[in-house]
């Protein structure tokens, strides 16, 4: 009978979870919060398919039979599976919770899908760094939309993406996951990537909450100094974007601690913050194992059941991968009675989901298992335009590029230039599960750099040559090889950079965190190498960071930067260099020009920049934050404000123009800073308020308007509430951080406003 | 018939002080708080000297001569003169002062005193960093009183010593002022420096209040990212520590701001804390120019008078080194009243020093000129006892040292083996001031380390090649002489590392922060080639931080770090190396195995550790923290504790025995480190919470004691109040942190107790 009015979906949702929920056991309400991973600790060999697991309800997995589960944990991106595989395996499962719990209550079934989804032969997009690069939110929400489909398709509900952390620090591994440096970017962009999930019918989730890509010395995991201001200025304003105007579904903890409090266990951060202040109302998820670190790494929990009561406590909802702790909820629990309202409000979280998402209507089944071709032309086609998009031309002083038609010997030289995983971010399915099941090659087709530039110039003889390793020491003989090909072309281009690997298994990735700037192992010798040989040399950084290459600028005719470009990466490279589209990505992040002087970015107060001469360190880079070429000319040719004076809560309208005054179609990437020379705490010198991609016809020009209501420059003031003050704010227009010709001043005035409900966007006309 | 009165010594402070400060006009008053420094626009060249710009009155000056002056800056520190020449400066100023303004207010005068008093001819002692190596608060302290008596002497009131920033980051540049990474250690042994300076009658000076160590990518000003509870737990410390404890009576403000609040506007950190907390009653100064960088370059103050006005409501009461900013305090002024309020505030702990130092008695006169000697073969002694102690050695393995009587020849090589200024801090006179007027040459005599070592090994030949040069490229011929002499030689000393200088003017010092741990240079090339020339080699790095030296570990036959040992640091040195003095310094900071994975001290949190694997990037040191060898064998055989269970408020006592098992008399650091495995916030794996020296002749064994008060087990809890909690608290002993054979638990029991008053010290008997 129960069971009729909360199956029922006439009823409004928290009437049927009231129902719901006063029918569940303690054990079966733990469950819920929980999850359930069948792989776990197979150490990546391929293990016995999930329905045997449930059918023989195996230890510890027993509870998930017999009490249900909350989600399950990366059925298709794990061992390898095709989507029919892993369509059966899910069934398998959702039928026996159907079919053989007490309640009949389904999971949610959760994936990686950072690049894509993160399983076998999906489509592998360009990683989340060259997303940025773009500066085109609606490229990002199509292919967000197209990711969606997929998963959706095949049974999933939630993925696990994306990244909203800050870079703060270019040598953590974690870079390439990440939108770059500027939280601004980084919101607009995980916001587009958000909706189109979640138009997809798929839960996005927020992570890593907060803070993770600022742990010390950018190791991985290490613990993050930072106070409460510089926390709400840069750290968090991506993710409340992506909470009140995207409308995100899940947030993930970060696993670091902030001002030794870790994530997992902040109740100001889970709870007061998130739900009070911002009013997000889906599920906290924990990353994977979060729960257990309070008491295993953390050391602020005695035991499992503590770690568990703790971070559920803070505002976590569904611990995953696993319930190691959640499970032990009830041991030796001093106050019983507030754990039983945490697990009830939780709980709650949890259920309206599956409410929300149909798993608990009456008749609900799992997919059928079918073919689906994750890898559809439509999806390539989307993977094409953003790798086209996001690489960035850094330099064309030697007019290098594009490659004259005409070029008769290349030499394509370095470790990136012939390998397509070098193309992959480490969260795809090729380079995060498939090298430890080498049987099946990249899981889908991808066309080499040779092959592709070739493809281009099929006039050219290419040559190549990886000239050393990608980390180990050169091989002298291999360096001379590079060498005597340079010297024996019309033209070298050079491909350094990363290869993505997690834990020390590449140069970029997780837990691959770099200890210093330089390119990996020997590879600036080997540009030397080649610059001295006189051949003109085109670099071409492929890479999950920005390294410091300021040494080879105005040596190498032309400098290249991409960004893991993803599957179609090496065609949309080649097509840049031979000119066949023209560059448009602009920096994410700044290409520092030495290795010191680290951390740094380009959001930094006036004291301790360059001009104090109060360090011998400089901390100028190489190329600015938010630089870019193109084949053809742009010049930034105004800013007008619609007014000189505004009140603290008045909008004001910024209007710049744009021309293409060289001779071919081009895009490029228009951008508003704004300086707020003098306030009652420091301020960055410059920040990004708004930017427009614009493309144009040679010698067609545009006006592009900048809406900024006042909250655009309100900042986290000394009371550590966030405020509009009077005063000067100057608006600067141009084509970077670096390239700001034209600049204005608004006053604002009247009392310093405290800001409650922000508004967060700018509008571009 | 005011001056009766507050001229009148027999009545009381508080007395005197309201009628002074009724007969003080407003720029009297702000004149006051401000300073004078005569040379300050010199560029270095010697200039008229002080008393001609006093009788002169030149502007900008005028005001000091008419309205009085609160310090004067530096008159010796600056250009050279003879301590008769400076106390002939100082009596016209302060002749002018009692003689020329209205109510005859002499100034304080101030000097930097950090590697001794920063003046012409004056005994340079080793730097801070050497004087951590110690762990010998009785010798500092001895030299500080010294110093103080020096100073005292020619008419010196106040010194800007000592530095209590505790180190994060090996690359920032004033590590060696500093007394290294632990805040127990700098706090015990800058409380050493206060007592001894301010009883000799000469006000200390704790700087950089507060976070200056900590200013991102360790660059001089830059930013720092902190928390309260990190600030609370790791910077603060050593501060209350020598308010608290040893009495200090001025404070300076560091440059940096912390989470975007300058500190020279931090009323809570100046005023809350400072005073209300700690009950600190001194001055609080500005560090040179930082009250107008809050205009200039903190961009929180619209003009100099509200940058004034800003320092002086914070609580900031003198302006240094002049008053640019003071000056302006009522220019347009929005609030009159309170600028008035904190000036009287201020005024009064400004005038009560006057009052304290006598310099407000009737009758009071500047000393007379004469003849002092700066350089007393009393303090040579302390210096040369300091630097003895200081010297640490890391490895013998190769039992290198000492070296043999019977070395015949030996090759001392590198960029620090001849250089006696390569043995002093960049605060010492002849480092500081002297390159500026090489005609002065050292200004001291000073030992060379070939001399020295030839005067201890009078049998050996010793033959001396630089190698490289300290930063520059290194030339192939030199390095090939460096080579041959070492082929020729029966043991090569090679000697690296820093030379000190301001603002890149050398490796180490103020503004020459370091781009990586490598050592500068090609001098690890250096090593390298000497190293592969198969004669033994003994390596010593002379430096003002720790360097990255894990690479040669084991392949020198010994390995000694000396931090900048001062004027008598050639012939420590020499002792050392032949034996004649036994070694007993121990680490005050890590010596990092590689340059990655900056920055990381040894107190770190369990999570991002090595252990995780979590990250590739490996933080192990080379050499852990408290680390030191001797000639003879130290052995810690036990640790008992006299409870296993104490309330919160309790004390217990823990006691291991040292034992000397070598063959010769020598001394050790015993070392006691607490962890706290569970607590409500992360904290650190180990901490040091007690050392002791201890001097013991062969086969001699003894017990030492330390009786810990539970709050020396306290922390900043999530409240961001300090706290005791109960539970486990693992108590170590040893010779390092990272040899601790022997472990002790402790329960506390009873509730979480705040901490308001708390016990700062261990006892040791």
């Amino acid at each position: 009978m129960a069971g009729e009015t909360w199956r029922d979906n006439r009823i409004d949702i928290e009437e049927r979870l009231d129902a719901l929920i006063a029918e569940l056991s303690p054990q079966e309400k733990i469950a819920q919060l929980g999850a359930y991973w069948a792989d776990q600790r197979s150490s990546g060999e391929i293990i016995a398919p999930m329905q045997d697991v449930f059918s023989n309800g195996r230890p510890p997995f027993e509870h998930a039979v017999r009490d249900g589960i909350g989600q399950l944990t990366r059925v298709f991106g794990t061992s390898p599976v095709t989507a029919e595989q892993g369509m059966a395996q899910v069934q398998a499962a959702q039928r026996h919770l159907i079919e053989a719990t007490r309640l009949g209550i389904p999971a949610i079934v959760h994936e990686e899908c950072l690049t894509g989804f993160t399983t076998l032969g999906a489509t592998v997009y360009p990683t989340a760094l060259a997303w940025a690069a773009t500066f085109d939110p609606d490229l990002v929400a199509e292919m967000a939309r197209a990711i969606g489909r997929d998963m959706a398709a095949v049974g999933v509900h939630q993925g696990l993406s994306p990244v909203l952390d800050v870079v703060t620090d270019y040598r953590w591994g974690r870079v390439e996951e990440t939108l770059g440096e500027d939280p601004y970017v980084v919101g607009t962009l995980a916001s587009a990537y958000v909706e189109g999930l979640q138009e997809a019918g798929v839960i996005a989730t927020l992570k890593h909450f907060a803070g993770h890509a600022t742990s010390r010395g950018g190791r991985n995991h290490a613990p993050v100094s930072m106070g409460e201001r510089e926390l709400r200025d840069l750290v968090l304003p991506p993710f409340e974007m992506a909470v009140r105007s995207a409308g995100a579904r899940s947030v993930m903890n970060s696993y670091t601690e902030t001002d030794r409090v870790p994530a997992a266990a902040d109740r100001w951060l889970l709870t007061d913050l998130l739900r009070g202040e911002w009013g997000f109302e889906g599920t906290v998820v924990s990353d994977y194992w979060a729960v257990a670190f309070l008491k295993s790494k953390h050391g602020v929990a005695g035991t499992m059941a503590e770690a568990g009561r703790l971070a559920l406590h803070a505002g976590l909802d569904v611990e995953l991968p696993d319930s190691s702790a959640f499970l032990h909820l009830h041991a030796d629990d001093p106050d019983p009675q507030r754990t039983e309202a945490d697990i009830d409000q939780a709980l709650r979280r949890v259920l309206r989901q599956k409410f929300e998402l149909g798993l608990l209507d009456e008749g609900w089944a799992p997919a059928e298992p079918a073919h689906r071709d994750l890898d559809s032309a439509e999806n390539r086609g989307i993977a094409r335009r953003l790798a086209e998009t996001s690489i960035v031309l850094l330099d064309n002083s030697g007019d290098a590029l594009p490659l004259a038609a005409a070029t008769a010997r290349i030499a394509l030289i370095g470790p990136c230039a012939d390998d397509p995983s070098a193309m992959m971010g480490a969260y795809s399915y090729p380079v995060h599960v498939l090298p430890r099941h080498p049987q099946f090659g990249l899981g889908l087709d991808a066309e080499s750099l040779p092959e592709a530039l070739r493809a281009e110039l099929p006039g050219a003889q290419v040559v190549v040559e990886r000239g050393c390793p990608l980390q180990a020491p050169a091989d002298e003989n291999e360096l001379a090889r590079a060498e005597a090909a340079a010297k024996d072309a019309d033209l070298a281009v050079v491909i350094v950079g990363d290869h993505a690997g997690m834990f020390g298994k590449g140069t970029s990735g997780e837990g691959s965190d770099a200890p210093s700037l330089d390119l990996p192992g020997e590879q600036g010798r080997l540009v030397e190498r080649i610059l001295a040989t006189g051949t003109p040399v085109v670099l071409v950084v492929l890479s999950g960071r920005p390294y410091a290459i300021g040494r080879f600028v105005g040596r190498a005719g032309a400098i290249v930067q991409a960004f893991m470009p993803g599957v179609e990466g090496a065609g949309a490279l080649a097509r840049v260099l031979a000119g066949t589209v023209n560059p448009s990505g602009h920096l994410p992040v700044q290409v520092p020009h030495g290795a010191a002087a680290l951390p740094h970015t380009y959001l930094a107060p006036p004291l301790g920049q360059d001009g104090d001469r109060i360090s011998n360190l400089s901390i100028a880079p190489a190329f600015p934050f938010g630089h870019g070429l193109s084949y053809t000319r742009f010049e930034v040719t105004g800013l007008d404000l619609d007014r000189t004076e505004m009140a603290t809560d008045a909008t004001v309208t910024a209007t710049v123009t744009v021309a293409n005054t060289g001779d071919r179609p081009g895009e490029t990437v228009v951008q508003l800073y704004s300086a707020d020379p003098v306030a009652q705490v420091t301020r960055p010198v410059r920040q990004l308020v708004g930017y427009a991609r614009v493309r144009l016809d040679a010698g067609q020009s545009t006006r592009v308007a900048f809406r900024l209501h006042a909250d655009r420059f309100s900042f986290t003031g000394l009371s550590r509430r966030r405020i509009v003050e009077p005063g000067e704010i100057v608006l600067s227009a141009g084509l970077s951080v670096g390239d700001l010709p034209h600049t204005a001043t608004v006053v604002l005035t009247g009392p310093v406003r405290e800001v409650v409900d922000p508004v967060l966007l700018t509008e571009v006309a």
